[in-house]
């Protein structure tokens, strides 16, 4: 007997083996889905099921005739951080101009010091508050990103509550370390220096506590260099981590072909992307990682190359961003949206890149994104015609119901 | 003895005798909110109380410091509708063209042939679903457009749905009657007939059944001209019916102007409105209500002329438009990061566009849109820094609690 058999739904499973031109959601329609020990069991039609649902398994879940997907997938977040920027954007707003607010202790580096300033239990409540309206948006995975710390003690202390969310809310994490996310004060000047610091004492001891899953670094002008991120990832491949990179987000700087060279999982923003870029990442299969909810906060205007992608099939992925200063977004169909309207990506290409994209962003491919026998049972149930349906609303809507590792979790 | 007494919270009233240069929400921080039957009776810091909570109010709530903030009024919507138009959406993203998809019986009018088909009792079951999203966004008070009928009969279909919708959950609904929304099928060619018939047997029919509180028309090229408008708005102003208009929004056609010679509540779109129409409406104290869905959705390049309303001190407003073809947004809060983001308003111009200018848009500013002595008690509660933090969140944020009437309503 199965634990659970959820009957009545259609399916938009996202099995590449499901999809063709016609549907590019691999839909089941009149489907069914039964689980055990929180893996799926089974997918396939009501109609083809291998017997009476009573006898298939203990608990019967009647989906209403909604569709259920995969759990959404969130592959690029900051969303562990302290303090409150949303003043800084009405004072911006209010007519504050940027060096103002820079000289006032604004941006980014006023995050660092709040982020430096909490406690770890401090950090972990407003971040668990943030995370918990995430999953009520349909997220299943979450990446979490290090980088408002930038000492040994505030990135092992932003990587420890990265992972007491996992261990406290229903929602599977992935920690990437960005201690390359920004100069902090103390090196001003001195960026070498820092990335020296990085390589050899703070990497290795975070390594060694087990707190990294991936290496990301934020290459740009005003950040780091292709040479001092190239640094990085020698290190972090030494340690055996996988890499990643923000890239090409305000200029073409290089970084995204540098990441292909050490097999990144993903490169991020893209913006500024060219075509040898773009080919390069499509030869390691390295994801695009396009990130909308920060291109219409910052009113960008240069749009990712998505022709060149299709062009040379790099798997699009989409993420919230979520951070405080330029893209303070919790939900992916809000980001789903967002990509099909300012970045035209065809609904089915937003239901992917939140799904199977992100997970392979992720390196967790083989164990969530899309609905297929042995994956786990992270789903969401949502009231809606069709999967088109979810890139559709602006401001994002959300599912009935989440199930994680096959259990239907009340809103946390 | 109160019904009841909000305590442990800040308000932001809206008040305009609290609101000051440097405070553009009328902010009590660690205020208190009494209720009786329904209606606010005490406004103040709590350290004002005329005596200890448990002698004035039978029950005493716990806002646990968050923000009470008037609920919020979403003063144009077309949230009436049958059919979906969300595949359209998906169709013309993977390259089919306008054409074709009117060609199929797609755009407004295969809206309009859905609501048709649709009985009362289906056309509300589809909408409830709607506004109950609505509610769980915070909003309190709800404008209903007809002019998906454009018949008799389908049009006082629409407006029962509307009014039933106010019967069945706690929200106030306003109806508006916008026959004049596209001349239909039947009378193709002939729009000067339609309107006839609107005159002599639609509005009246409707007015006498009581389901009418204000007349509105889509004034564009490609829907009806000033000169039809104003058949209609003469009409309306013989019954006794406000009137409002949609106009400027894809060209500069005087809508807005023909609008304030008839004491137009609102004047709504006005992304290409010059300087004689704001002029012209500052006079007559007609709303600008903006819709930064639509804006977004269509992808309009041409932005309202705000510095123009701030120049002559037309009152802001901002609603949702939701509808199905070019404004699918059901929260407001979004549409504040909207009016922020896209139409560069503050974040107070922002608040103030939901509460207390949505209420004048309604004619209902002595009712609603303001914490003060005598207003309704609808009201939302939010976990948030300051009222400036109901801006900031790209895809909106949601209210911990929303009370309607006085009563903290479940989630509907």
């Amino acid at each position: 007997m199965w634990d659970t058999l959820w009957l009545n739904v259609h399916l938009a499973t996202g099995d590449d083996t499901l999809i063709t031109s016609a549907d590019g959601y691999g839909c089941i329609r009149h489907g069914a889905v039964g689980i055990q020990n929180g893996r799926i069991c089974w997918v396939g039609a009501e109609a083809n099921l291998p017997g009476a649902p009573e006898n298939l398994a203990f608990t019967r879940e009647d989906g209403r005739g909604g569709w259920l997907t995969p759990g959404l997938i969130d592959a690029h977040t900051h969303v562990v951080f302290a303090g409150d920027r949303s003043r800084e954007f009405a004072e911006r707003l209010n007519g504050v101009s940027y060096e103002e607010i820079a000289r006032k202790g604004g941006g980014i580096l006023s995050t660092v010091a709040a982020t430096r300033a909490a406690s770890e239990q401090e950090l972990l409540e407003v971040s668990l508050k943030r995370v918990r309206m995430m999953i009520q948006e349909g997220t299943t995975s979450l990446e979490v990103k290090s980088g408002y710390g930038l000492t040994l003690a505030d990135e092992l202390k932003q990587l420890r509550v990265a992972r007491a969310i996992g261990e406290t809310l229903p929602i599977h994490v992935h920690r990437t370390f960005l201690g390359a996310h920004a100069v902090p004060p103390e090196y001003r000047g001195r960026a070498d220096d820092y990335l020296s610091f990085l390589v050899n004492e703070v990497l290795p001891a975070l390594h060694a506590e087990n707190l990294i899953d991936s290496v990301d670094a934020f290459c740009e002008n005003i950040a780091f260099s292709p040479a001092q991120t190239e640094t990085l990832f020698k290190a972090a491949q030494k340690l055996g981590l996988p890499v990643r990179i923000h890239a090409e987000q305000l200029s073409l700087g290089g970084g995204a072909v540098l990441a292909t060279r050490y097999n990144g999982l993903s490169a991020d923003h893209l913006e500024y992307a060219d075509e040898e870029a773009v080919m390069s990442m499509a030869c390691q299969k390295t994801v695009a990682m396009l990130l909308p909810g920060a291109f219409y906060f910052i009113r960008e205007k240069q749009l990712p190359p998505v022709e060149l992608l299709r062009k040379h099939k790099v798997d699009i992925g989409l993420a919230t961003d979520c951070n405080p200063g330029t893209s303070p977004v919790l939900g992916l169909t809000s980001i789903m949206n967002m990509g099909c309207t300012l970045f035209r990506l065809t609904p089915e290409e937003s239901f992917r890149a939140v799904t199977s994209v992100g997970a392979r962003a992720l390196g967790s491919a083989h164990e969530v994104g899309i609905l297929r026998r042995g994956m786990r049972a992270d789903m969401a149930l949502w009231d809606i015609t069709g999967p088109h349906e979810l890139s559709y609303w602006v401001g994002g809507i959300r599912p009935l119901r989440r199930i994680y590792g096959g259990v239907c979790a009340p809103a946390p």
